[in-house]
């Protein structure tokens, strides 16, 4: 059997964590690893590849590859659409829609959006339950000059994060998650108190260059975003 | 020139998101989509692999590749070094240690580390600052087990952060996103009111299956992390 480049991968990641190759030492070239595996050099430059993609090695296409000085350290959160995410911890969802209206956007919305002064958006407030109990509150905002369609669709027993992803199955995003504190209205859906620290995910999506949504996720009190790497 | 698999990529990418290919339909065979693109069979593969990586299509062993129902939404944050993060803001780093220790774990991090009863640990309180204002507080909890060298380190003048990444160049995480509320010390340290909603990091490190830190990041009210994708 030919050795994969998962094995040599391994390999290579065992050399630099028993710091047989240390942080900023130059590892060999593709052709003699390859010789020294017994490998082909497309095979010993997929693990190579990888292992910069995780931040282990940085290639210079002069230099040849180093061992990085300190590893990147990059997180990938999955951020699924909320109903899976609370499926998938075993619990029963279930989705309300508080508020629905069409609008002219108000200015930190016109902000955020980039829209022009009087651009029409849906507005739609949902909660999303896990257990009975509330997981997510959803305060969100659709561009009408971008989907019209959006007008009349039904939110009253499934939320727009799925009829979105219909709608337009690939788009840009911009994320940013912070603390916030709960207001009267959050503190009322939220069944927590007022003040009490809240995970908010905010999420800008853009196809073709032009703003299709913005939303801001507010979760429970005690919610917890978690990753490896 | 011959075609590239970025060239391919895009122009997937582009029948996806102009609809020509639509959510859930079948994608063409890697061998149809050589000839299409008077490509290498390895030169589409690799397209299609990072499409697959990026959520956009799903790719079946048997059955071919589809375009994805919903695609993924994978957000990476980078975690860079502290100094790092701040220094690229175009801030002035400083930093401060409030309290250096060598104890048995206290249980709570005995239980978070999967140390054993009596484990001793380096504790140590860090603040950073950006241009003089509170940036983030770092609890911070060193196994000695693993790293001996901790009891001696030095961290009067740089953080534990940098010098845990020169010792262990590469090891697993396990990170967690919470919003927590200022308690006195957390108030005092950031410069915020009591109870104030403040975005918390925790990172678990772990190097050959053993805990080698635990570290809660607590930032000064405001803070944002952001990721596109």
């Amino acid at each position: 059997m030919a050795v994969t480049y998962r094995e040599i991968k391994a390999d290579i990641l065992g050399r630099i964590t028993r710091g047989d190759w240390k942080p900023g030492s130059l590892i060999p070239g593709e052709l003699e690893l390859a010789e020294t595996y017994g490998a082909a050099r497309a095979t010993v430059n997929r693990a190579m590849r990888e292992l910069a993609e995780d931040g282990i090695i940085e290639r210079k296409r002069k230099s040849g590859s180093r061992v990085r000085l300190s590893p990147l350290r990059q997180a990938r959160f999955d951020i699924p659409i909320v109903r899976r995410e609370i499926e998938e911890q075993g619990a029963a969802y279930r989705y309300a829609l508080v508020q629905s209206e069409l609008v002219a956007a108000p200015d930190w919305v016109r902000a955020r959006m980039g829209l022009a002064p009087g651009g029409k958006v849906r507005h739609l407030v949902c909660l999303h339950f896990a257990d009975g109990a509330p997981y997510q509150h959803e305060d969100r905002w659709i561009n009408l000059s971008v989907l019209p369609q959006a007008r009349d669709a039904d939110f009253a027993t499934a939320g727009p994060n799925e009829w979105l992803v219909a709608q337009i199955p690939f788009s840009e995003a911009e994320i940013s998650i912070a603390a916030t504190a709960a207001d009267a209205a959050l503190s009322e859906h939220l069944a927590c108190a007022l003040g009490d620290p809240l995970l908010q995910i905010e999420r800008s999506t853009r196809w073709k260059g032009q703003a299709v949504t913005f939303v801001r996720l507010v979760h429970h009190r005690g919610h917890r975003m978690t990753a490896r790497y």
